[in-house]
């Protein structure tokens, strides 16, 4: 048990440093947790395009393995690093830190970090983001807050993504948001389709005004 | 390191408890793994229900929180245990332990064990299994052997869900088979639809074909 909080603790000194850090640049950066494929990197995309010429977005990539989305990132002409966890479930500071050393942080807003695609362990581990934000896709069904409160309590907003898919599916939007509700009062809740670009303009204009009061 | 050498080793040496006692009742055990919504529950159903008259199905249902698994499972008449980790971001083999003491295993040949909703932490930790299986949504996308090898690696079979969403998608069928043969040549791969019921025979009955072999 004392092991666990002297890692949580090593772990929260470091967060706090790259925290600093990206404040006295100005720049916000945004924890991004998702399932495995809820779209996470085309939530990232579509967010640069909408937020073109008004903010400037530069990119953490995390995942176990590959560089797919980086490329993917790197592609659109953002800025952006890829950590490799090599099997760790989460990201933590000391990755954040050692990524942000090779960013043009004087040509960033607002920082993205891609975490690791799992509900559960990212929620342990700050980064120094001054945002934490999820993604819930409508194609994972309208129960996940009663099997995953821990990170619906955590999040200052959840992306409900996929909206085109629910004609499709078995899906309550008034359920998922009342759950959602039920654990979280002060989460701000927006409904987008990275797809088609529906509802993507309020979850931008939204980021943008976070952005503006925090730095 | 020699902390968590220890720790599975306990882990692996419950499993194997596990495995003998259910192996001695004639049970073939398969630990169910996937991201959250994949269908896990849903395949489970409409399993049992394509083995009914053959093959008798009982279910251990693992979630951090919540019986709301249980109760779907339950209200079909199959004997089911939940099992709620607290937080903990898989199930191990004393959970499976506990659980097989409140389960009638005289009247059950195929035990479930619906894992937490996690492609990376379940994979570390044996349960008494004799099958691993993973579902891999449509939804999620045709690129997650590439970001999460370890499942994809560890599986004696993948069972691609949520066929039906393919045309709604951007999905290459053909990419996700060749990237999971790319890890793992000897696994059974099946295209499935739990909410149209396409291809849950083949499914079904090689799983009852490995009951019969394995027991």
């Amino acid at each position: 048990m004392e092991v666990v909080t002297q890692i949580l603790s090593a772990n929260d000194q470091i967060a706090q440093e790259n925290r600093e850090l990206l404040e006295s640049r100005g720049i916000l950066a945004v924890n991004l947790m998702a399932s495995p494929g809820a779209g996470k990197t085309s939530l990232i995309l579509q967010t640069a395009k909408a937020l073109a010429g008004r903010v400037r977005v530069g990119v953490i990539e995390g995942d176990i393995a590959s560089h797919v989305d980086a490329d993917k990132v790197a592609a659109e002409g953002i800025p952006v690093v890829q950590i490799n966890t090599g099997g760790t479930c989460h990201l933590d500071a000391p990755m954040v830190r050692q990524a942000l050393k090779s960013l043009p942080l004087d040509k960033i807003d607002i920082l993205f970090v891609e975490n690791v695609g799992n509900l559960i362990c990212p929620v342990e581990f700050r980064l120094g983001e001054g945002l934490r934000v999820m993604i819930a896709s409508v194609a994972e069904g309208d129960d996940k807050p009663y099997k995953y409160p821990g990170i619906f309590t955590a999040v200052d907003a959840v992306v409900i993504n996929k909206m085109d898919l629910a004609p499709y599916v078995e899906f309550d939007l008034a359920a998922l948001r009342e759950a959602i509700r039920g654990l979280n009062r002060r989460a701000e809740i927006f409904e987008v389709s990275c797809r088609t670009g529906e509802g993507l303009a309020p979850w931008a204009d939204w980021l943008e005004k976070q952005w503006r009061t925090k730095t």
